[in-house]
């Protein structure tokens, strides 16, 4: 249940209730999930945390997909089971189909896999690597 | 230096020649990296790690250029230098940009941090995200 | 439930018993968590285990909230729940303020997210930091 | 020499510069670590780094050497070497002794040992540790 | 319960029924566990990850009981909890005694202290380990 | 170079050179590897640590060479450079053969490929491994 509790949005001072509001206005939903919640008690890291994820989400040279798919890579690694939940959503949301969701799994078990395997076989890097 | 050494071509078996030959032709390099002179001393591995390489990482439901950027981001969050080296490299002449590049760099340091923080505050997974 | 289950004080051996008592002595509390009486099975390791925290976590040239925060920040990068929530405990008990965890979660997040970032764009360690 | 090289102060853009200059001004020193320059080739990421780093690591309820030793733990657990290094430096210039450091190893140490060891164990959390 | 749920062996098409009886018959067995059944979503990747596996896992230089505390440790120091528990169960039928267990994790939360602590310390490797 | 810098054996404390000698006895060599030199600065961390791996390292339920298999099985995981280096030369003293390293290293990359490929599938724990 968090640390400190949830912050619903009608219990929020207007500082926090301002984010909210554009975490659903950007998002085009009408619910706020349980990370903004729990981080809303320190509005400081809420408002910094929700700008820097909205500037580095936005579609770009990689469009919306392609990024939740590498946050879902990123947080299957690391096994954060609340952000595999939430992303693979969120990139769901955002068109990720089921064969795509299969194949992101394939890569990033295959990349754990050989990054280990490098590493234990004390692999130097190529030349050609460096440029 | 790895650890048994590094077998070149020249040296090779027949058996890890045939492997060589097919990396080489898959993807169109007349040259071997490290990693796979390192695991030649296991034949049945390279075999295995190719054919298995070879089968996730040809474009499907995803492209090739996707891929190789989540095989860049599993093996940044792992902290694994030859790998970054190598897929940075691979993912470059299958087509990411530098832009693209920056991107995927951004949404990799994001993910590492929102991945702790999630954690670090105890948050439960919201009901909307076990559908 | 753990893997052998728990030992209960009362059904713990004189040798284990003695470990507990010096565990509530220590810590000054009257109850011994799931951990110890999880590793109570081997009481060669419960042993170990608990003389190498108690010679750490004592305070010295750092007091003892600040090992806790350590404690909590390496469990949160770890991904650790059972860790996480008895070290925050344990820090919120030795003088951890709401705020205090809060700059923790802030940077130990930060931390996460550089330490991907530096590695993923190939940083060379400077020279002034060598010495 | 990081993938896209350095960005040197004097060939840096005046939007690279004020951000050096801040970077400088902040921290009372007269030169800029390789990671800045390696991340100033996408300057809304250095901007935006800098920005956090800055928000979060100036002193608050947590002082200054405080935050740089828990980012030590953080980069020693991700085995990251370029971190380890720049902000053990960082911590020593803010006022880190060598005992600290040696405490700060030994719980840092200590904390990966029994992460792994309850997560092994299975242990569940304790009633008590969920308030 | 799984992002597709799971294809229990009556739902499961001739491809994947023939995986599942391979399973069984190489486990000696007459279940499939959950993994198995998630993945069979994407009866390429079972294929492929199963044949591995088997590959792997069946003894050779090193006895099978041995493979599966070297998976065990593995899982443990990425804290998977269900490798974990699944292969925690599967050593002991292959043999592995609540004594080696024991062993296993010492050596694991030990072996996971000293890797923090000599990267901490920043160590350089011995010209006596490099051959 | 680590540091604080290498304590060599005729620079050292009584109390240090006890330790060395007993290292140097214990494993029946002549010269002690920079992991020692390096936290020597710190003689309680040294002692704690070497009587720990000294206890914990000697064969018991599990034999010698499977002990240090399965510190390389988990500084492979941790990608811990030096850890590899010395326990992988450890484990070839002790007796691990070419073939035995080589599945070695084919169990660890299975195990971390399948660790990740579980929780991103987001399986949950059949009851039959709760006992």
């Amino acid at each position: 249940m968090s640390i400190f509790g949830l912050i619903e949005y009608e219990d929020a001072t207007p500082e926090v209730r301002a984010i909210y509001d554009d975490i659903m206005a950007t998002r085009r939903t009408n619910w706020i999930n349980n990370f903004w919640k729990a981080i809303a008690h320190d509005p400081a890291t809420l408002k910094r945390t929700w700008e820097d994820i909205k500037q580095i989400m936005v579609p770009g040279a990689l469009d919306a997909v392609t990024k939740e798919m590498i946050y879902v890579a990123v947080s299957v690694t690391n096994q954060c089971n609340y952000c595999i939940a939430s992303h693979t959503v969120s990139a769901q949301q955002k068109g990720m189909t089921d064969a795509m969701f299969k194949e992101l799994m394939a890569v990033v078990g295959m990349a754990n896999e050989t990054n280990k395997m490098v590493t234990g076989y004390q692999v130097e890097i190529d030349a050609e690597f460096k440029k």
